[in-house]
């Protein structure tokens, strides 16, 4: 039986925090781990930000209403449920997500989540797992399933690497030049046709 | 983060088989474990009468078209989705499940496949593996994902065993009495109430 793992941000739907920043207007929101590559010192800034922002869960989630999947995303991903199983794996929250999930079809999601006060305002944050993509597809393996994980950047890459097989969709170019081999697609058309017809091992 | 492993027949959709031997007639096919505890015989001899009759996979997919999920199932699993990630765990086949996963929302499905040749006729089976539902357990749990399972036969009991919460729901009572310790449940309201407030342990 063959199971598709996606990433969710950047190959669904924007990212998430970016447009947060956008629709807010705090710039610092835009730190990425290229800025600061440690995660966990990333996301305490974040938190740290939006605490003296005064900006609860409920502040980002009506920003988060807003935003929609990437066009074409539903569409791709409604074809492609329609003969393959499908996870998203990713390293948002599951209360970021919600509304996403929502238009994308309620697909199954394994996330982050956040821990949120009585206030409303987020305190931290709980990691479902450390490498918890890659860890998601070596489970996914051991349950006899046939595995192909698409992603678009750096903390995709153990994933991809652990699934049967594996693509890079709409990712930097550094990325594609680091890993020549693994298929590279930017159209959904490509990528489903992939998906459906030959996903052939990275190996 | 919390994940909802279902069984499908018999908790979101009718007994397949049994279905198919009353829409094609063909009594035989009302072959259960009850009658052939192994289940490898018994997948022997459903493709056998299958052969003898000369009904092919579309002519099954035919028939199981015309099935709908039970009563109430639809609005329950769309109602537990907008709150749970759920995987359905079956013993069933991939190539039936088809239509009634079309209809239930797609919802993610780990199963077993058919083997059929060139002119459509069944000829084996593919197990995803061995005590695949406990198993599948097992991974989600090694994924840092707290697991309630639900079902309503004995093929269920080990995956409600190895989960964190599980509950019978429209089981047997004989099941029932040998488990008194399992929440066991006969509405889907129930249920839900169940899964979303105060999924217990069954330690």
């Amino acid at each position: 039986m063959k199971l598709v793992c996606l990433d969710l941000e950047g190959v669904l739907v924007p990212e998430i925090w970016i447009s947060v920043a956008e629709k807010t207007g705090i710039d610092d929101l835009r730190l990425t781990t290229r800025d600061i590559t440690d995660y966990d010192e990333l996301m305490r800034r974040r938190i740290e930000i939006l605490t003296r922002n005064h900006i609860g869960l409920d502040d980002i989630r009506s920003v988060i209403a807003t935003i929609n999947p990437l066009p074409g995303a539903s569409r791709f991903l409604d074809t492609l449920r329609a003969s393959r199983q499908v996870v998203i794996l990713s390293d948002t929250f599951v209360q970021f997500a919600d509304s996403l999930m929502d238009q994308l079809g309620r697909p199954t999601l394994f996330c982050n989540e956040l821990v949120v006060d009585s206030t409303g305002m987020i305190r931290r944050y709980k990691l479902r797992q450390q490498d918890g993509k890659k860890r998601a597809v070596d489970a996914f393996r051991s349950m006899g399933l046939e595995v192909t994980a698409v992603g678009d950047s750096y903390n995709d890459l153990s994933m991809i690497m652990a699934a049967d097989h594996g693509a890079l969709f709409r990712a930097p170019d550094r990325i594609a030049t680091e890993f020549p081999d693994l298929p590279r697609f930017v159209e959904y058309d490509e990528l489903l046709a992939f998906l459906l017809n030959h996903a052939k091992s990275h190996a």
